[in-house]
């Protein structure tokens, strides 16, 4: 048998990959982002073929086949539905745009329970064109989490608030940090808003134990990537394997575990050199760095 | 008389450039990164032109002519100097790396008092060469400001300890907040450890306008350069010219004065396309945005 080797590093892997039922894998989650390039189809079969039990979907590969069709696919592949990505978007300032937005994120919730998740995970949004307006902008983010919190909690989803890291603050999310994502969340019930833990974007964060601390159970995904430099031309694509980065995994693992967290650990990564990759090779790699790089060393 | 142009758009000036001796510009401070391609003589002279009253001074810069000279031409210019940058680089895990900053340090505040300013401003450094722990580089910070402080007393020189962007952490910086260099500088006479407050590292800060309020006269520095996008090639070089970016400096410079500070406004631009314009357009598109974006507007 050839030596597996890590994707997109193409070195030797340190682990052999764990078989499907390994019991290591029992709470690992692959977020389609990673597979980018598979169809919903695709990326449910890659799933069950490595036995990762469980699968974040995004509504651009949901919409391909439609909410119903997903959800056969996922069920007959055997996976659980860790999250929805992702509802959000929040800022318009213009009536317009505040209700178009209200509408696409009650679909959302909507197919987040037709899809068997509990979580819609959250980007708020950043700077209406043209606007330098971050408190008015942070403002509606809080007015819009409002209009809908009732909708999530009558669909048994919660709105999973995700803060990005500043460097998307202009453009994608003027949702900066967890302490900022907690303090929108306190007015309402944890069932109906929740935050998301991803380490690419808060492991920075000078607050973050503390703030995973009192998180508690408003913790309603837990998601890793690497911090990987240098940054590439297309920041959205700035992401990284677990392992060839620089964020120590296992603090943040064990922070969310001590705040109570028992879910899935998502592994997201948009990656143009990942996407370029097979995607078995690419969930491979996965599974064999989330056992490296997450998990708990054996003792 | 030509139309002036703004550097880097080209677009029309859409004000007069002040002439020297206007009081708008009473508090303008030029930081050399902004004309890094002007040697020390140059840029004094160019501040001296065109009215700009205070330079930020960069050790590179300093070192090619000596402390005695660079204070010569400051002084024969007429100039204040509102800061040097810059120490810092603290992060070593290793006794010859701790000592070797150490000493570098010492020789900076030293230099510092020699050319006439009481501010070095401070970039901590990043994670050292294949680690990851960033709680113990955030320590050893601590300790090597505790080391440091004494000196900086002494020298009747601040440490100004800058936060920078989160998306420097990996690399320049674990110092990333506002709130944690005001944690850092707390058990130090505030004469002896104070902090910068640079917009475009902290603009995104969801705690920014309480934290620079708790500042009070802690903040040794005012910088400003806007957030632009998309980031370049090199994140270093991701600062843009205010007024073509993201932030509201007139809620900052609000903030800060409002906090007690009466220092400079140092407008310190990392930037391609402006440090390849002429010098004299940059600072005279420098001056003017300064009227427009970051003094108050005339009512």
């Amino acid at each position: 048998m050839a030596t597996e080797l890590d994707v997109p590093t193409g070195r030797p892997a340190a682990i052999p990959t764990p078989a499907p039922g390994d019991p290591r894998l029992a709470q690992l989650s692959l977020n389609q982002a990673t597979t980018k390039n598979w169809t919903l189809a695709e990326a449910a079969d890659g799933c069950a073929r490595a036995g990762i039990p469980a699968i974040g979907l995004w509504r651009e590969h949901v919409a391909e086949v439609g909410v119903p069709r997903a959800a056969k696919l996922v069920a007959d592949a055997g996976l659980r539905v860790s999250s929805l990505c992702r509802g959000g978007f929040l800022t318009a300032a213009d009536h317009a745009g505040q209700r178009a937005a209200l509408d696409d994120n009650r679909r959302a919730l909507d197919d987040a329970a037709a899809l068997g998740t509990d979580t819609l995970v959250m980007v708020v949004g950043g700077l209406p064109e043209g606007s330098r307006d971050l408190a008015g902008a942070r403002r509606r983010v809080a007015d819009r989490i409002a209009d809908l919190a009732p909708h999530a909690g009558a669909a048994g989803v919660r709105l999973a608030l995700e803060p990005l890291h500043p460097m998307y603050c202009a453009d994608r999310a003027v949702l900066s940090t967890l302490d900022q994502a907690l303090e929108l969340a306190a007015p309402f019930p944890a069932a109906a808003v929740g935050v998301v833990v991803d380490a690419f974007h808060v492991w920075w964060d000078p607050r973050l134990l503390p703030s995973i601390a009192a998180a508690s159970d408003r913790i309603a995904s837990f998601q890793v990537c690497d911090w990987v430099l240098p940054l590439p031309s297309d920041a959205l694509l700035a992401r990284g394997m677990m392992g060839d980065g620089f964020i120590d995994f296992r603090v943040l693992r064990e922070a969310v575990e001590a705040a109570g967290y028992r879910g899935d650990t998502e592994v997201e990564i948009f990656n143009a050199d990942i996407w370029a990759a097979p995607g078995a090779e690419v969930i491979a790699t996965v599974a064999r760095r989330y056992v490296t790089e997450v998990l708990p060393q054996p003792s």
